[in-house]
């Protein structure tokens, strides 16, 4: 069938595919020094942000995606406390990172203040600890910061960024890679969103061999469901300075203080090996 | 952007979303005694088979449903020698189950025969297995064959149907629990397809109730992504007659004589756990 206005549709050419929601409404929209935002009222997925034509954060799946790309990476680190976060405007994966006790402080720059403005307006659940005093939210260029950024400043860097064109380019490459190693304490790591197991194998393959060439000494990717992204099935790429990315605090993972809808130390297990489709291709 | 004549779209009602596959051709349509059933020619997925306006099977994404369908409960019976698989026409799920060489004879009960002449037509990849002398392909009414069988027949029985509305809608209630419970042997395994986690797990929990009262002694739900199912997030729920169902064969899963691009023995362990806001819902 046909969709018509009461549907926002996001179509990614690469995969020949696309992803509709209905919506009652559109509630509001922007074009920003750096992008354009839309909010949608959907009937069934709560509020949903879209930048530049993508479908960004839904109320209710949204979860899935805050939960693996901070837990994964915090219970590998050893000691996180000193966490960065590049982009995350929407301030969910950094409401996810300040669960753990551990983290004495935790960065987020994202270059658009009005993703986080309007994340406080429509997504006030995931802006609940933007006001903990561990918290600092800056809104500049994330590439900028890291460059500007005394060695070793950070236990954790995620870059929770939008998808490799516009804004979010030169988060993808070598010389960022380099950047991200050197702000980094040994033992540290980055992790990154890297899009669709399903569809970019070789954007992840290209991934793992610059994050190698920047000096980080372990790589692995992990999958997890997201299904409002692309294919419905996505990834994030761990790299370690120094850090054997197969160990983890099993202890503390499995005894975890907080509550989770998705990831889990038995998940955990599961990322470690990661997907055997992406390990064959990684060869 | 509206979506024109090129696309393919299955709109899902009760999560107001849909997903779409570009299309170049549609190589077949026609109404059986039981369904419509189409086929596309897809620009990035292959081929798609439509039934009943519901997307069934891709070339590209069909391996994550089926190897989910069969490893997970191949690998937890302690010894699968007879199986039945009800529905599963297009014959993926009988291609994996005949991996494991521990099975004598797997008895696929399809309502359809189209269903099966299509897929060997245009997804010939999943029929590879359809002259294997342990394979036996019939085409009969799944709950009468179940009726007629004698009691403890089976080791395993694989529920691979359409969603629980038109010709499946008889598979997911007691009656029909009761019936697989009699049909399986002692320490038998049901594995049923059980819809998104995302969404449907209202129904998730009553298909538990109902495999409880039909008599299955242990009952679990486990996640998986499969792209062109509604949400892109999809589950299996197993009930075992006097089986844990936490239990599996570990070394000969570790050490499968086959290989895989989703299953493996880590995805094994997380998916006994299965997902904590299932578990959270189930309690």
């Amino acid at each position: 069938m046909a969709l018509d206005e009461h549907w926002f549709t996001e179509v990614f050419e690469p995969s020949g595919s696309a992803f509709s929601l209905r919506i009652t409404a559109k509630l509001h929209q922007e074009q920003t020094p750096y992008q354009r935002i839309e909010i949608y009222q959907t009937t069934e997925f709560g509020y949903l942000m879209v930048i530049d034509g993508c479908t960004m954060v839904s109320s209710r799946d949204n979860f899935l995606y805050h939960e693996m790309m901070s837990h994964p990476v915090l219970f590998t680190h050893a000691k996180p406390q000193q966490v960065l976060i590049i982009g995350g405007g929407d301030c969910g994966t950094l409401l996810e990172v300040l669960r753990h006790p551990q983290v004495q402080h935790c960065t987020q720059v994202d270059i658009d203040e009005r993703v986080t403005r309007l994340s406080e307006k429509y997504f006030p659940e995931l802006c609940a600890s933007n006001s903990d005093p561990r918290a600092e939210l800056r809104f500049d260029d994330g590439v900028k910061w890291l460059q500007d950024a005394n060695p070793g400043s950070y236990d954790i860097i995620i870059v929770d960024s939008t998808d490799p064109v516009g804004p979010a380019e030169g988060l993808f490459n070598e010389v960022f890679f380099r950047t991200c190693h050197r702000a980094l304490r040994d033992g540290g790591i980055l992790v990154q969103q890297s899009e669709s197991p399903l569809i970019h194998v070789e954007l992840i393959k290209s991934m793992h061999h610059a994050m190698r060439n920047a000096g980080f000494s372990n790589t692995h990717s992990y999958d997890f469901p997201q299904p409002i992204y692309p294919s419905g099935w996505w990834s994030a790429t761990l790299a370690g300075k120094g850090r054997d990315l197969k160990r983890f605090r099993e202890s503390e993972s499995r005894h975890k203080s907080f509550t989770t809808k998705y990831y889990s130390y038995a998940k955990h297990l599961a990322l470690i090996d990661g997907v055997p489709l992406l390990n064959t291709a990684l060869k």
